[in-house]
């Protein structure tokens, strides 16, 4: 049972067209019937979308082709999106070969299958430093347009020439959420978060060499930020920026 | 001029009791005169009020408590909120002694003056793993309240006995953004992120002694959350963690 | 001599059937002669077979194909049983070249030959928090099971879904010891310390990217554990985890 | 309701004292009644002894007196033995001042009160490389000792002396489990380990200067240890492996 | 011989006052005799004013109040200026008791004594983010002003509100080197040195808590800064960023 | 508009051949119209060479060979030099085909197409500790010159033959800046910078094995020198050295 | 028995005034009987002398007065010489009170007694980079003086200005065994080792501030060492450096 | 002019058949006449061997095969020894077309060329805790044997079977100097060193995983050895620890 298929229960239930009693023995049953489905490899949690909006979500680092195909199948199996982030082209052959209809995203390594959801309430604009932060940035654009948002993308605006930035203020000013990516020493959310007065979600990227440390340079200007509003997750998390932005602009 | 002030100014044109001309001549007069004011050790940035709905806060750390009272005295004296955190005892001293309606919140380390602001949505529920996350937790709370939230306290729910916060799921299904301080592995923000659909902001705390490092294992233990919905800000900022969910909750 | 042909030896002495003196012979001149054998790069510690109750393991990293299955036949020529570990696809065709009778575990990466040994006294369980932490558990059930103990697997019930784990609780409280492998922020083995009376070894895994550190958030994770009962192993060290559970369960 | 007074519940049920329907009723009552206690600033874990066979245990780190001798008060009023770690002298004062029975072990900096509990079946011997690993040893003894265990102590036996705790081996051999605390370069738990077939866990302690780190050193040669058998607890967490000792002590 | 006095007596050589051949003798008699002068636990280099155009300066930190006092009186034996970084108040006591004309500069805990240098040719600009940069910031202008250099001080601009520094442009441009002082998130410098075209040192503070590590996130933000022309100098390294930047204003 | 049309520009009116008033419209028009092109994937920033004496430059870490040339192609068309760090033979090919007037510098991996730009006062010293540290320098080398400076390399002269590097005072003596390129230790700038009175830009390199961690130790061994006038860039950031150098070599 | 009793011993033993038998009858007794004493706390290791030329030493850090006044008096009562580094004040009264003849080196913080021990056969060189590393640089000099060598001190000649080691090229080539003590950037053990022949042994001290990391920076510099012949004790290890240096020069 | 060389012409002094002036000139013409070569992008210093008793070793880090081959070439045409580390396969072939008496080495990746050197006056013994750590041990083996040294291996004698090395206690003693390779954690010199008196020189190596880091943990343990006599070079250097032990084997 989606989210979709429950409102559409509920309403029926308003409406007079199925008793209450129905719809309790419905929704029970489903909820207690196989909150996830275990492969012996992987517990597919089927009880995600009812808690929380949106089904699983495949990470593709570690696990097998043949693994993510079979998982990605047994979610949409069920009606859900899917969404597997980190998709080399292995994985991609794989699931294609299992589930013709999805797409693959190549600069954002995704592979989704569109469903429909709720849509955000307004629009989340999607900010990079550099253009060698595309692929994080595109994997937080993928992530949010699947979950129902409008995304505003304002790329390569990094602080060395703060001019690039400053003349985005209107579109900026827009955004019900912002997620700004950046590497090298991370500086671009703090001056955007000092521009706005909206959340911003802050993306380091493992961008730059010697002592960026992989992103490390970048997570630890995130972090100390001086600016109000700034929160931050994991280097080159495009898809947990996305899905963060995408749950505040839902509510 | 507060966002109070504009908002009554904006009304007043649209009921017809200013005209536009003057309406825009006072806000651009606003506006363009003194954004900051330059205490010569300090800038007061009275601008940030307009752009981010809240005015400058003084962080109480590396400031002598001359310094901190007479910036919170340019402030209180724009008729701004004051919020001072890290405060001690000598800082607490010395801004009493010039803002008597000034109140000093132990626990938490901050200082505060209250003032109208605009009211948050919903709740916002700020959750602890132990009894030592307190003054982490009350920085966030002093800071939520201050800003116009209602506050809901959960503490010491830690994850080595999981029924604890399992048996807080209604409590926390009705919070609009939930602020979770965790210190030693930092587990808790990825259970509750699981349980719930709405952003939790996970702050990291300095609790704990030789492998916690200060909090950096809270800290990675955030960052790589499993859970969706978690974001981060620095060890033991609670006022961070406050002023984003206030954030939120005003969208 | 293995400890099983120390046992018979022992127990015919108990039944008269050798005298004391014989005996006494026979076990020194085993324990003097020769406790390690030298191959020049490589000093083959068939002692340990008397110390440890498990004879020398060989760890596959840092060395050659052709070191691995010499070291191999020495151990297999005294007739205890065979672990290699890490053990890749050359290393696998030197030793099958000289041992016909060798299994190859391809998830767990590791070589066998199964002798007869001491049962454990209970059952083991191995946990994991994700599809990604399977090769590091195999490595653990591997070695368990070569040990003589019984395994029960539980995959892929990691904290972001706290119902997974909560739901295995009778399977969990079956186990006299309880291996825990998982990657990313390694919350699990707090939460499974909690719902249990039995020793968990914590295996952080290097499953993650970021901020995850090639493993060292879980560890420290694991190491800060709020929950009582947590010791840790190396990152990614199953055969550890697995050696120690048996230990313990031979008890 | 303590597992003593569990245990005898149940053997009254067995010789039929008490009728199935009476004693399934008290249980449930003591399960579902007050798991825990909330105290607004902390939530005592009374079913944590049901769970785990020993109440909550107070880490003093991070509490004021008042905190500490509160929940101690509490714990005891539910006939549950006392230990509160990391206590310094005022916690002390506070604590006794509540609970005339206590006792104070000064270099453990550790309150206890003795309850009887179920008691082990073997020795623990506890084992450190130098005197000033002694606070974090006796951590563990008190620990131990309070949790029902016999304990053998083998004070300063550090590696750079091997025949120290080579002398010991025979005392070494008699322990079902071995907590061994080393600090400096950690590598007595590898040592130790190689001569026995019992689990040791390794305690590392700050004890050192400079590329110590504060005990880095020390749980990182731990963490690698070469030898079968060695797991590792936190730095300084004595009472960590005095009650994974005691856990695998009750097996 | 300081370099005035070497000044002077080139000039004399060059109008004829006096032969190439005494000042040859006098200028290799000053290099060879005594370059450094040894007091057993220092060997003051009066070599290097004729080397570096500034004689040695004492770093107060590790260095006993009587040695500081010694050292100084040696240096200023020689005509030279005096510059004690890092002192703090027994080392003042102890100067002062022996050079009455030394200066104390509390907020840079630096003690001087001009003398006559060679100016600069332009304007030093010092920016600081914050107001707790101020004692680092402090340190380099005294040492710059004590080498010649005009300076100019632009305090507590910091990105969180980058309208502070961008309406500084004017003065920032007039300037032929900038010493740009952040603590936090280290962004200032990049902002910085994307509008103008002269070189900027970076000096990292120690301001912050949490993850700035004591300075490090902000040394790490300076060295992977993405803005052309910036080069970054020690955490709190205020001396040495006002010693790079009149070495550069006075090529 | 290159500073060189400025210039000319500039000079027509000081010659009374252009009217202020067109001067003026036709810099503001430069300014206004355009400071950067916008390419969706990067915005390449026209103004910097107004701002900054030298156009954007292509860091080629990140970026695919087709966003390379492209990026480049539009600089070229401004009538800008052109300058491509960390260029692949991939990045050579895409860019020779669209520019085929571009030069590829293999030691440096650096492709550049020269244009007339203002020429430095002196010479610029490039000094390496050894051999492993040409690709480095070797940026630093091309980049310098390109911005019109004349070079002096001493390579190969590190501390472990102190000899080396003594025996080069002369040439050292007459440099208006130096950067000082060295691995493993980083000692080599602390060195030059005791016998020199200029400005050292000290360049850390990966080169070293071990605990040389990818350059961290001379990173630290360079922002801890104890010699007056060394600052430091990030690791392996010969680019950046010969751009500092270049600015203060054009004061 | 100290070596000199046991030379004395095996001398009579060749001069005929003792019997073979006697003579190892007395050796066997010695080295069977109490190889090292238990106190409880500690047990002291009178062997060491006889398995290498000197007994235990007691590092001062981490016991209390107490132990370390019991343990001297064991090692004193054998006839051994007294070592206690990192003694502060508290240590030395105590001790004092117990064995009036000890020495306090307040420089070094070490109390002493001096017996006779066979001396060196060469020079010890102990050179410091800077006056504040006098305190490791005296712990090696009484260390090594106390074992019988004659030392020879250089200290301040700091690579900043390198004239004043080279300057004393002669003295350092007088050597056998050179001991090199420095902070900050650690560069001078690289500088001596490429003018000498003999080992060098590099001591990294705490000396220094924020990217030294408390002597890491030094450690890290001297381990990289591109000069031949360098090994490198732990940061501070004065007493470690003396005593290796000992051991060496007494080969 | 070879050190032998040298040896040979003051020897005809000290006969008469040659002046002192004559070999006063014929010494300095060779100290002054190019104490280096400069091959551009080296220098070669032939000098060294005067210095130092042994001549340059090139590290293969990081140069291409051409510049050893021609690095070698020089190094040979003075008639030194030639030794190339970290030579891979195709350093091997570039420097055996040029100089086919070249002999390679493939387990310590070493290029040799033996000349006649003075003879170490005694023993070095090569140690290893485990067989992959042969490769470093092998580097260690092959430059003390090319420096004159007779070499004692003892592979495969890690802590975990104690007996091992302590059955090898008689050849140790026999050692005048003692190299110990370790990966893991690092414990093995500690245990040596705590059985002789000569100076035991610590090879940390990069053999192990997860938190060995590539040796720090090896490198930390060694640092922190608690066992007299330990001194420590770079992770994996077994060229630095084979210098060392012929340095002190020379003495």
């Amino acid at each position: 049972m989606t989210p979709a298929e429950l409102r559409t229960l509920l309403a029926a239930v308003g409406e007079g067209r199925i008793t209450t009693d129905d719809a309790h023995a419905r929704v029970l049953a489903e909820l207690r019937d196989r909150p996830f489905e275990d492969l012996g490899f992987a517990r597919v949690d089927h009880h995600r979308s009812i808690r929380q909006g949106f089904p699983e979500v495949i990470l593709g680092i570690g696990k097998t082709p043949d693994q993510i195909a079979t998982i990605a199948g047994r979610i949409v199996d069920r009606g859900h999106p899917l969404l597997v982030t980190r998709a080399d082209e292995s994985a991609w052959q794989a699931v294609r070969a299992q589930l013709p209809e999805a797409e693959y995203h190549a600069v954002a390594r995704a592979i989704t299958i569109r469903r429909e959801v709720p849509p955000g309430k307004g629009v989340i604009a999607i900010v990079t430093a550099g253009t060698s932060d595309l692929p994080v940035a595109e994997e937080a654009a993928v992530t949010a347009d699947l979950m129902g948002n409008r995304i505003e993308r304002l790329y390569d605006v990094g602080v060395a020439g703060i001019h690039r930035v400053l003349s985005e203020r209107a579109r900026l000013s827009t955004a019900r959420v912002i997620v700004v990516v950046a590497g090298m020493e991370g500086a671009l959310p703090s001056v955007v978060a000092g521009m706005v007065d909206v959340p911003v979600i802050g993306v380091p990227t493992s961008v730059g060499y010697g002592a960026s440390f992989g992103g490390v340079a970048a997570l630890l200007g995130m972090l100390n930020s001086c600016a109000n509003g700034v929160s931050v997750v994991n280097i080159d998390n495009g898809y947990g920026a996305g899905c963060i932005a995408s749950m505040i602009n839902h509510l």
